[in-house]
């Protein structure tokens, strides 16, 4: 009997593109940073219960020990990581490689914030604004893919946010930035898909995390009315669920995905 | 007989915004700035036959008279705009305001072009392609909106680039600012909206002028075998073609459109 064209086809494809690749214990290796806050700390811990070994920075407070006690080697780099400076990204692929012999993949989580309509924005405003969500994705995929391209294989995502997808007047250029964002992702996808490394990135919005509930003053029973009305789901993202999604992104089981934006915001983005 | 409700919304809206504005001999004021190459001096000629009186700056040799002879009164704007600087469309803005009374519409073509995959761009390259593609963009907007949400009327027509739609991996930092720049657009649009003032933005790719073609290098019969084949049109984008669109969104007609991006590409971005 003959075999179906495409499954004939898969079969011709490369499948295992890692399996010359050690590291320490047989484990894939994820670079996360932060791990301080929004859907990273539960990240982190969904990466363990996927058998991955961890180099983190910017982390929470009893993280590391809570990873470890899960059974994940875990390797902290310490100091304030900016991730608007070259540096901090490529500090932390040096300590994969050191402790484990290199990366398997990564969740870096960029980011500047701030508010203003087109009239408010100042030329220092945009320039930071510039640095911490355009520049700092720039640096970071750079300094993962010098090690990724190399060694042929990869999974990156580059979180950015769902206003990079729907436009916010309350931050316009905050909006751009996390839009021009997606698009460095984008057309850097295309440059790393043949050496099969994939880089995706993925926005959040109404996160139940202390940044989204302060910035919109959740305390307010009124303003917990507005949101709420604004989400097709009446119900704010847990972070455990962006991790999940996003844990499936960077696990090695493989995607199908390259290039693409997915925004975890219970609805909003699409209306 | 009962009018459909649709009808008598209709009628019940603002038709003439504009009708207690008065400028020199009753026509409509445009600023165009670049009028020297791409699709910019085609919609010179456009706006004028529609009717407008023009504010320009940094103008192809000979198109001012040109424009003379074709009716209208035209105002050029001396010396070499950069608009990276945020006193260029200023000075734009108050030669229309001292020679004709104001301003009505605008196309403001903005942008930095380079090349290079995502590990190809440097610090330095980066600053640049932002300044010249977003901080352009900003300037421009916060211009002309300073005097348009004053008068409640406007059109505004940013230039930017199909790339901003389309991913481009050999162009990963340009392609990165356009779409940030879209973005600007589209939120700065919901600002300016209930205003009666509409931003949208536009871009090229294969148009035959001299920046293309000398890009791709046309001469070569291979390279334009290669171009045509991206095309589903197979064929380059006129100018001419190009500013009859553009003249549709700035000529005061109106348009139903805000915060939008139209590739005009011969179908290039949408594969």
């Amino acid at each position: 009997m003959q075999q179906h064209w495409l499954r004939a086809w898969v079969f011709q494809q490369p499948q295992q593109r890692q399996k010359n690749i050690k590291r320490t214990g047989n484990k894939r290796v994820a670079i996360l940073v932060d791990t301080e806050t929004h859907m990273m700390p539960a990240l982190a811990r969904e990466m363990v219960r996927r058998g991955h070994n961890l180099v983190i920075g910017n982390v929470a407070k009893g993280l590391a020990s809570e990873l470890k006690k899960m059974g994940a080697e875990v390797e902290v780099v310490p100091g304030r990581l900016d991730l608007a400076k070259a540096s901090s990204v490529q500090k932390l692929i040096k300590a994969a490689q050191k402790r484990f012999g290199g990366v398997d993949s990564a969740c870096i989580r960029t980011g500047s914030h701030n508010t203003g309509t087109i009239m408010d924005i100042t030329t220092d405003d945009a320039q930071s604004l510039y640095e911490g969500n355009m520049l700092s994705t720039i640096y970071a995929l750079q300094a993962l893919l010098k090690p990724m391209l190399a060694q042929s294989s990869g999974q990156i995502v580059i979180n950015t946010s769902a206003t990079g997808l729907r436009p916010a007047a309350a931050g316009t250029m905050y909006s751009a930035c996390r839009a021009g964002a997606n698009m460095l992702v984008r057309s850097a996808a295309i440059t790393a898909a043949p050496k099969g490394v994939t880089i995706n990135a993925t926005g959040t919005y109404a996160m139940n995390y202390p940044g989204f509930l302060d910035d919109v003053g959740w305390e307010d029973p009124k303003v917990q009315k507005a949101v709420l009305a604004e989400l097709p789901l009446h119900r704010l993202v847990e972070p455990e669920q962006a991790a999940h999604f996003v844990a499936t992104l960077i696990d090695g089981v493989g995607t199908s995905q390259a290039g693409q934006f997915f925004s975890i915001d219970n609805g909003w983005a699409f209306q």
